[in-house]
């Protein structure tokens, strides 16, 4: 199995799932922060956030968001796939520790446009902390 | 304007602006690629992307998309909002060396539940990379 | 697909292989020196470098060593499986900007202590720079 | 010692050592599995850890071998020197927090191939976590 394996458009049924979890760390908001800018003191500032809605850090929203691009780079439908949307609806906050799951799943297919819709989430302990759907576009096996 | 300072609900208003832009660099993909787990090819593997629809690395969505947090996270509205959702559009790939430019603009209030609409738009050499609407709660002065 | 998901010894067969392949960048040298400690001015060094016998900064083989520990951990036989040994002959330098592709395959069984025997190898541009072999410990799909 | 001094051929002999310790932090994990691609739920997923046989999150053995490389590389032989082999067996986890010594110890001269060969172990709290052997190149004060 290499790293270049992927599901084409003609594999891809209604109902399939995959995901994947990490961890967040206190590494992981402070290199996100750097890579992206967002020095918002809710995520890097202790003391600030001490005193925020929330009572502690809060780890970016977009970090979430990038573990379901995980999922649809790596596992389903894997590399090759095209990113074609993703909306998002923020509904928790993660905090330092929690271990986030991120799934897809397929809810339809548009065979006319090699196109694939997906309902996504992210869930830290079975409770929803985004949620949201997608759309993936899958080469063909015969284009590939 | 230091980072704890924010705009409150009243000071927004329709058409205000702001932006934030970053040069995207090898690192910056080696990195988000290490906290999110996105190892898919097209971003780390300069091989296999030169055999790839785009014909080298190219940057991970949701880099872009952690711009526009960054935006929202640290200038309009900044500190103390809560995003609420975000839309995106994935319009045209990022590669190593391009500088991303990420904008919004209000394009609406919700006085009743504090809420202000964004339109959200990433760009590189004035092309629109990614484009969305966002939706994000700002506190008001009285309740801070 | 999950991350969870894994061969069980019973799964395992003389001749199954597996890969992984990234592009070493200047950040991965920097990053790896962080974290190991393994400041060498070959691989940190762009001055001292110029002056070392291969002219310019070269990688740590052990991170070449870390995309063979990749393939097992996450690809074949994946998460579950324990690492037993590792040899490693260092044969070429890795520069920056080589895509090293790391692989494995499976030269022999041992049932009685569910040990499973690898052929190990990292190349450049299909020239060898590591090779070795390993012994990975697969759990019995009873005993998971 | 600056980082450009070294150890040369002429000046090695049996029984001469060298170690280096740095405590494990999850920072470290993060970041290793960030370069690596090794993101072997074992290592960066705190839930699906605490139900493996280990029951927490393990470094990657590999980082405690990157400690060895480490001494090699700045301590003795010592920049200049070329790595030619390393043999590890991996014999116990390393946890987060754990402190891990890498140590190495002159056990044979091959004077007419100029290699030098080390004992080489990391341990924790005095038990041996990685133990092996390794042949390291060391330059000529002549030659140099």
């Amino acid at each position: 199995m290499s790293s270049k394996q992927q599901y084409y458009f003609e594999d891809m049924q209604e109902g399939m799932e995959a995901s994947f979890s990490k961890t967040v760390t206190e590494a992981d908001l402070v290199l996100f922060a750097g890579v992206t800018g967002d020095l918002n003191p809710v995520h890097i500032d202790a003391e600030f956030a001490a005193n925020s809605m929330f009572k502690q850090r809060i780890a970016h929203g977009m970090l979430s968001a990038g573990f379901i691009s995980t999922v649809f780079g790596t596992r389903l439908p894997g590399p090759g796939c095209i990113y074609v949307s993703q909306n998002l609806r923020f509904r928790a906050p993660v905090f330092i520790g929690d271990t986030v799951t991120a799934r897809v799943k397929v809810t339809g297919l548009k065979p006319e446009k090699n196109m694939v819709l997906f309902e996504t989430a992210c869930s830290v302990g079975g409770k929803d902390v985004v949620t949201g759907d997608a759309v993936i576009m899958v080469p063909r096996r015969e284009q590939a």
